[in-house]
């Protein structure tokens, strides 16, 4: 019989997405250069010259049959090594080719992570404000994702909220960081308070609770600030990592897993991915990708375009009154709404062709996200309309 | 906690893979072109040029920003558009885009036609011989894979056996035409009947079963044969289909689930893999993957290689007395051993560098599968090691 579970999936349409189908509605009506739509994090940056190159390359050299080959199941070995040598050097941490696994984008690489750790009815923490697919993502494989309430004075850690919400089913906390929909990075501090939750609360527990880091914004990190990475704070941790935001190719569908090489059980976790796909129907990225992305490894498309961008914005928005914790990365930002409903608020912004999303779809309400992987030029058109709508509805 | 089921899956290594590698050591010793290695399924003839062409003209002409960008979660319009079109010419269905679901390769559409009709604990009815790797596909979704033992005359479909097995949690059927391992194409009699007992059964138990019809050999048809394609006999069914094998592409990861456009419930069922996506971290096959096979559906590479080495193949197996089915298409043989144990059988093979798998694998003891997918010069060499093995272990 029809699985009612899916069907049922059909009604709820992401608000996203209905904002994304208005935007493109609008448009065309009035001409989609006139709809300021802050509603998609879709990279809007071309990817790096070089990785087009690499593909013609390939293309030109390699013999077909080979280079369309399968690629083995925990991805091509030379691949592995190239992304364990890289972040070796970045991160310090002794990453070996045992340690990574060649996965479709993050949303692959974390489909493996929550099956290695967790069992159906076991809990993740994740802390508001986050990716709101996190939540078919999660509740699908059987487990239970459960969000701790947001610290919205600067979008770090709940520590308070975090460990009340511990208990005997909480086999994971999965972290975002640079964060969607804040643009925050969690500092060094955040990250050692919690290194130091989870190991108390796995001894007084008597069962590890794994750290899942989803880091797809890793590389979009804006003047000044540095990226703490979260494995090098906690052993028992997986790194899930995506080419799709800093090399602009989210259709190619590549990124990876690595595991910790302190991490429990780290000699099997790469080789339980292996098993794990088998019954996700998930066989590698493409080999061409993967054999492409090993060449521009610690290359990103240009992306100061967003830097340009969060810093009209921010300075905006701040200007206009609004509360706002500075992006530290990422496209997003993810400023306090000027009334408590933040829905009543983005859809009275849509009558100025603004496209805002309500943060109440990340577990925050009040909030609300601008994702400004746009052309600059388009940024600055939009401040006229925001200041209009601050001006005619809220009387700023 | 580490998930035990999957570390416990490590210690089973598969037959085909320990095979192969052996033959890869032993290819290290003695030149791997003296090793008769026909353990592998994968194809040996180049992609065609075509399918390069596209990529090098995608990758001249189209913005990097657009190729390389998310495809939407059911697939690019255009090209599920194209698969329908080539589908209805093909087999006279009416298929529209909304009944095409891209998936990476048939082992992710495989993954969505089970989700789509089972739920954990319903069966899934298969026909030995079959693809081995169809236990973890099925075992993992928490369904239960049953097998219908092998109709040895002429390896189409037992119906004694198979009426016997279907029962109150029987949701679907899985068959392979044309079939791993054995080559034989199901005939239009088979699937007549198949069909009459799928309605009949369903009528009786009040359930709908479903036919789920994985052909990534569908067009590697052999000379004579043609083939009639399963869902033009029953309504209730899903193809999966793979460009792997019929392009030469299997590590790109490309292929389709297609809806009967008279399914029941088939206005929803390619939304529903969308949703069940979400779960198993499956986004899309690669965007330009996608748009490349588009422009080169009708095509295949240059399959006749494996038609050649069918014919050489099964004149001096049956010439050296073997019992073999003649396959229509595929590149697999499966004859019978020459002792009841075909393990044996295939162990003795080694100490003349034959690698053979031994049919217990496939649900079909006694038997044993030759992967023909290699160059016509090397079956010719192996004749005098095949003749040399049975006359020296057989007396034949």
């Amino acid at each position: 019989m029809i699985v009612q579970k899916y069907k049922d999936m059909l009604s709820g349409k992401s608000v996203i997405r209905q904002l994304s189908e208005f935007a493109t509605a609008r448009g065309a009506e009035i001409g989609y250069e006139n709809v300021f739509d802050y509603s998609l994090g879709n990279p809007s940056v071309p990817a790096p010259q070089a990785f087009t190159d690499r593909l013609l390359h390939l293309l030109a050299t390699k013999e077909p049959i080979e280079l369309h080959g399968y690629s083995p199941s925990l991805g091509i070995t030379s691949v592995r090594e190239a992304i364990a040598a890289s972040l070796r050097e970045r991160f310090g941490l002794p990453f070996e080719t045992r340690h990574i696994f060649m996965a479709s984008g993050a949303a692959g690489a974390l489909a493996h992570a929550f099956r290695l750790v967790t069992q159906p009815g076991d809990e993740i923490l994740t802390f508001a404000p986050f990716f709101p697919e996190y939540h078919p993502y999660v509740d699908l494989t059987g487990a239970v994702l459960k969000v701790v309430p947001p610290q919205t004075e600067d979008f770090q850690i709940n520590f308070e909220a975090f460990e009340a919400m511990i208990g005997e089913k909480t086999m994971a906390v999965l972290i975002n960081t640079p964060n969607n929909p804040s643009g925050v990075v969690y500092s060094k501090e955040t990250l050692e308070r919690l290194a130091q939750v989870l190991g108390e609360k796995s001894k007084e527990l008597g069962h590890d609770i794994f750290l899942i880091s989803d880091e797809p914004y890793r590389e979009i990190l804006f003047e000044g600030e540095t990226y703490p990475c979260p494995c090098t704070f906690y052993d028992n941790s997986i790194m899930c990592y995506s080419f799709s935001k800093s090399l602009s190719v989210p259709g190619e569908r590549i990124g990876y897993l690595a595991v910790n090489p302190a991490c429990q059980g780290s000699g099997d976790l790469v080789n339980m991915c292996g098993q794990i796909s088998r019954g996700i129907g998930h066989n590698c990225p493409p080999s061409i990708i993967q054999l492409a992305v090993a060449h521009v490894l610690d290359q990103t498309a240009d992306i100061s375009v967003y830097e340009r961008n969060r810093n009209i914005l921010y300075r905006e928005l701040t200007d206009l009154g609004f509360t706002c914790v500075k992006p530290g990365g990422t496209f997003y930002i993810f400023p306090k709404a000027l009334e408590e409903d933040a829905k009543e608020f983005c859809q009275k912004a849509l009558k100025y062709d603004l496209i805002l999303v309500p943060g109440d779809t990340f577990g925050a309400p009040g909030y609300f996200r601008m994702a400004y992987c746009i052309e600059t030029e388009k940024v600055e058109r939009s401040l006229e309309a925001l200041r209009k709508f601050v001006r005619e509805e809220y009387g700023r």
